[in-house]
């Protein structure tokens, strides 16, 4: 039996080749830059493993899982554009290292290189591979245009909110699950159960992404406590917050907006009103929510339980993270 | 028989379809703009054209060529941000219209949009069709590239020149037309030749393009005679003529460079050097040499020589056109 260290082996080396073969030409250099800044590379280990879970061939599924990491890669290229952010990962951003129009067209090469590397799928399940490629691409997209509009706008709902996180995150974790289920030939039903399971543990981790960064340990989480409150950040805590805020809360909370209080205090007053209002409750609970809800996809799936193993072990690992 | 007019009435509705389908999301307007500032659309109709060469039938081609289109209207997206372009077709780019951030993600959108389309080609050419377009696409990106790093070089020779804009420019005619021969069942020896036909194609009228923005009449093409002298661009007549000339001469190209002599003074000097030097001359055996390269490659085709006749005529409009 193959384990997550044999899955996260074949990734490396098959990125490591395609970062070989593109050499160091303009216009691919900044995307062996990305791609070698350290990630984690859960996507394509979701391909694999969700592959795994449905055949005991998961060759076919390595291609495909290598176009899903070069298209997550693609889009962090162009959002830390968008985004004006000047480190990823600790090092500096593609378009921070070599410039804007280096970004953009590098960004374009790779989601081109994605496709590239997802024609190598078998023929036969080509036209289904692609389509929930496609679909996915052009939902990421979406997610960060609502991320964009919602910088502008202060009316965003929690349902508005989560959506644009299920977009932004977690369909590419559905995609990257759906597309390795279907090459290692999944019916449709266990197929559409994997993609559930994997937005609903998207979310749950998202969340709880929020929450940490709020209340999380920052010698844990190795980033400042509050960081999305300094940057003003619509967040699950923030929007609920101002949707149960009384007007003198809400007074409170405009003059964090408007810099009146500001720098450590402004974190500790925002923190108190988020547990005033009990809004940190909320967030858990629906963190505990949609990690429920994504296990019992995982259960409605019809393979031998010791098949969901490896599944259940990284679920489990991204739920009680503390960092 | 199908007229030319026939060919872009089914491009037309397609693309009119296309949008409409679209509606208006934030994020997908801007394609719907671009795409309805009147391009000519001569991509998909060359895609038509070649499938029409060796099949009656070219209802297939209709998808991947609208996809042709949509592609390079999203390279013309991406382009104009990079060349800080305030206009494209006399009406405000995406980026200026919206901002830049939403200029890159609805073109990456579009080239998402673009393989949305292409996977509607029969299973059976779709991996080879992919292959084409990918490889075109990436050529394509490699050429904006080039591009931008001639920008800052001073030793770019006629060779790299004709190489920057066979990729930029040649290589999607090209796809787009051995795209169309491919889906309706043209040979292998024959799809190389539409290819190399496009190709030349391409070339020539590319540096048609440098002969008329220098030499041309500003009544037919509409635009200020000399704008590639006033904006320093390296064309053809530009870098010939710096490998060509005396040290005197050398000397007032550096004037005209540093802004020593300038505006409508410029264009003249620069011009009359041209002429002085030849290379008006070489530049118009150049777009000869290639155009009848690109009809040898014609003639080698194994179809009816009727069959040929929309595209002969196409060849011949674009050759002998003015603007």
């Amino acid at each position: 039996m193959r384990t997550t260290q044999d899955f996260q082996a074949l990734i490396d080396k098959k990125i490591e080749g395609f970062c070989r073969k593109n050499g160091d030409s303009n216009i691919l250099q900044p995307v062996n830059y990305i791609l070698n800044l350290g990630g984690k590379r859960v996507r394509p280990l979701l391909t694999l493993m969700a592959a795994d879970l449905f055949s005991d061939d998961i060759e076919d599924a390595v291609y495909p899982a290598i176009a899903i990491e070069i298209f997550h890669n693609f889009t962090l290229m162009h959002d830390d554009i968008m985004d004006n952010a000047p480190l990823r990962r600790g090092h500096a951003t593609v378009h921070e290292k070599w410039n804007r129009d280096v970004a953009i067209l590098s960004g374009d090469a790779m989601l081109i290189q994605a496709y590239q590397l997802i024609i190598k799928t078998r023929p036969e399940c080509l036209g289904e591979v692609m389509h929930i490629f496609n679909k996915t691409a052009l939902e990421v997209c979406e997610g960060q245009q609502l991320d964009m509009d919602f910088q502008s706008r202060s009316d965003v709902t929690i349902a508005e909110y989560v959506e644009m996180i299920r977009l932004k995150t977690s369909v590419l974790l559905g995609g990257a699950m759906k597309i390795g289920a279907t090459i290692a030939g999944a019916s449709e039903s266990d197929s559409e159960s994997i993609y559930n399971f994997a937005i609903d543990l998207g979310l749950s981790f998202q969340l709880w992404d929020d929450y940490l960064d709020a209340f999380g340990d920052s010698s844990k989480t190795g980033k400042q406590t509050g960081g999305d409150i300094l940057a003003d950040k619509k967040t699950f805590l923030m929007i609920r917050a101002q949707e149960k805020a009384s007007s003198k809360e809400r007074e409170t909370l405009s003059q964090c907006a408007a810099g009146t209080i500001n720098g450590q205090q402004k974190i500790t007053t925002t923190l108190d009103l988020f547990k005033a209002l009990g809004v940190d409750a909320e967030l858990q609970s629906e963190v505990e929510r949609y990690y429920n809800s994504a296990l019992q996809y995982l259960d409605r799936i019809h393979v031998a339980e010791e098949r969901k193993t490896h599944i259940r072990q990284l679920a489990l690992a991204l739920h009680h993270r503390q960092f």
